[in-house]
């Protein structure tokens, strides 16, 4: 069968998160969780589900952006397609025209990263797999056929990628009986956003505590005494034993993070994650330099907006941890070499995850790469955050703090229509509602 | 007066340049010069005219993003923003929603930029001067306080900016006079597009070098068996004595970018411009480093996409030449910023033009940048093409190669009424009359 694109919609669905603080942080301070959804028709009635992640605000730019790329997939077969997957990935993201938007950045890498994950959810579900089975069966010549080398050859070639997934083939049923016996280990966001009072904190991290989690990470950055009475609580309450994590969302230039992450070493944080900006690798490598000593390294990747640039953070050793995002990078094409690249450099990936659907994607990529790439779970854990996973169709499972592989065929993404249409902006009866308060 | 901002509009304006292959490249084919264009509106009667600029496909991506920006600048008033106009920018370019879609690149930078352009035209409309005359005049405390330094302390302080500003003002009078009588050094890439036939090239070679023209850029990367044919017929043309710059608009990997720069080395290119991704800094170090015995200097910016990276490819000797872009950048703000980085590490500008109103805007930050910041024209030059100029109320005036100061107040961005309608898109007669075809 050939599944036909025939058809493409995409639609802005918003979550009113803001109003209890969720997400909230020193940069974003109320945050919508939000999605330009996507979902691709075939004439064979298989659909692909895709989404990117928003924070509300400016949604309706990505689903304009998704519009304008539509064109380039409806009348392709998915065979077609993944036949020479670099090829279309190319084609969407260096459209002659539309390259000058980005190029591979910003809004229209946004929309692209739609796009493509309702594509690859359509083709696990035309193979009756999860995803990341789809990847860990595929053929290695196969995987790297999905990626775009462009720009980052000086970092890793074709036979250097193939070589890595080669040598992972040997046991790689084993860590996969693993996986699904186990599951990925995972770490918890939801205790502690900046703007909850600590009672709540107390509370959250208590009850997470009970429910076996060993690994906390808490928002920093807008102001320092606030972080040191925030960090001494709960590094009180989860103890010595267990792992704290600390996020200032790119607060600090690079001078004011490396003093002001000097004041919190005494609680031992495993990271500081996104000092400064996302585009700032030299000041990345700077604050990784003066960190090291301290035994504190720098996580950053959640805006980190493509390949290139993980080279150089890669190259620059300015980060410690590479936090991949299923919706900021082209898909899992681009992810792909992101994974493949933090392998040969051998820095542990954290995925970045929370938002609306970003656990339920990228719980497949973090399962390939231990299964066929990094062969490892040292340093290594996904972001978890409990919020929003009930609109989905296939949600996550966490098990004693792990994420259990998913068993639907796709890519975990599809929402449930009644979730998308009471969530539609502004035209759902959840934004009417405020509207007519 | 207040000037207060009462609206703002914007319009998808195309132009349909690929029918005659003008500004082709080896990655951009078929470019339509476009603009996403901003009127803003004042209760006085004065309106600011800004733009930024696109190849064609996805303009109306820009023109969203620039809606959804309205919201933060109607209502305000020209005074209360430029009192603090790095509040302002940082109200634009950090929505705690909107940032996400960035944060300042890409689309939403874009859009940013045109509807800061359109501010700074209306304050140079309200002071009865030309942009640049405007910058020139400003005490220095306020060019500074119209900067966001977030995220470039590490490079270049407030104070350090000021006294470079301070340093120029002393002879800044002498330099405004050599301006107004002579003009701006330009070069001009009208003459070598990449799809132009080799008759074309030698005929409008033939014409710019009648017209006083000693600087010339030639387009290669797509077959380097063109380019030493292209490259050889232009040197020979121009003679030994004229400069001869090439441009690879971002087509190769770093050693391909190397070995291929190097087997045209014999035709004596001052720099080559964009050998490899924007993004990437640590490429271009490295092509820098390998191309310098040869005497050939990296030039890059245009796609460039904010401070941080400028700083970056700056700190790590990246780059020896700065092509800062009118419309990428957050506007003059974040120009300003390059400027003085540039001047601290002492790298000449030489600014990006062409495409539609790049020439007109960018015309004004140089010769700022001369007067008050370089004090040098060394090495510097500003780009020139000779398209669409016809389209403007007050068009660049180029005499004797040189760009003569404007002399309208504002920033040269206004576009004629009827040429915009005639071109907006889908809707103006000159796209009509394609879907009529």
């Amino acid at each position: 069968m050939l599944h036909k694109i025939i058809g493409l919609t995409v639609r802005d669905v918003r979550f009113p998160t803001s109003l209890e603080q969720h997400g909230s942080d020193s940069m974003h301070t109320d945050p919508d969780y939000s999605a330009g959804y996507v979902v691709i028709y075939t004439d064979c009635g298989l659909n692909g589900f895709g989404l990117t992640f928003t924070l509300g605000k400016g949604t309706e730019i990505v689903v304009c952006a998704v519009e304008a790329l539509a064109g380039l997939v409806v009348g392709k077969s998915l065979e077609a397609i993944v036949s020479d997957f670099r090829g279309f990935y190319r084609l969407l993201t260096s459209d002659s025209q539309m390259r000058w938007l980005g190029p591979e950045k910003g809004v229209i890498h946004l929309a692209t990263a739609a796009v493509l994950n309702a594509v690859w959810d359509l083709w696990a579900r035309a193979e009756g797999k999860p995803l990341w089975k789809l990847l860990v069966d595929l053929d290695p010549k196969q995987i790297i056929s999905c990626i775009d080398f462009r720009y980052i050859t000086d970092a890793l070639s074709e036979d250097e990628a193939l070589d890595i997934l080669m040598k992972a083939q040997e046991d790689k049923q084993q860590r996969e009986e693993e996986m699904l016996k186990e599951g990925y280990p995972a770490y918890t966001t939801s205790c502690a956003w900046l703007n909850y009072p600590d009672q709540q904190l107390e509370q959250l991290c208590t009850d997470a505590l009970k429910s076996g989690w060993t690994k906390f990470k808490v928002k920093v950055g807008a102001d320092l005494k606030d972080d040191i009475r925030r960090c001494r609580l709960i590094r009180k309450m989860i103890g010595p034993e267990n792992t704290l994590m600390i996020d200032a969302n790119q607060r600090w230039d690079v001078a004011e993070a490396i003093s002001w992450v000097s004041s919190l070493a005494e609680f031992k944080p495993l990271w500081i994650e996104e000092p400064t900006s996302p585009d700032d690798i030299l000041g990345h490598a700077a604050i990784s330099k003066a960190l090291a000593p301290l035994g504190i390294g720098v996580a950053t990747g959640e805006q980190c907006h493509n390949r290139v640039m993980f080279k150089q953070f890669l190259q620059a050793s300015a980060l410690q941890f590479v936090q991949i995002d299923s919706c900021r990078l082209g898909s899992v094409n681009e992810n792909l070499a992101v994974l493949l690249m933090a392998h040969k450099f051998q820095v542990p990936v954290c995925p970045h995850a929370g938002g609306v659907g970003l656990c339920e994607l990228v719980q497949h990529l973090i399962l390939f790469d231990y299964i066929c790439v990094s062969a490892s779970l040292t340093n290594r854990m996904c972001e978890y955050v409990d919020h929003l996973h009930e609109h989905f169709t296939s949600p996550v499972v966490i098990h004693d703090a792990r994420y259990m592989p998913p068993k639907d065929p796709g890519y975990s993404c599809e929402m449930l229509e009644s979730s998308v249409q009471r969530h539609r902006y502004p035209e759902g009866d959840v934004w009417k509602q405020f509207k007519n308060q």
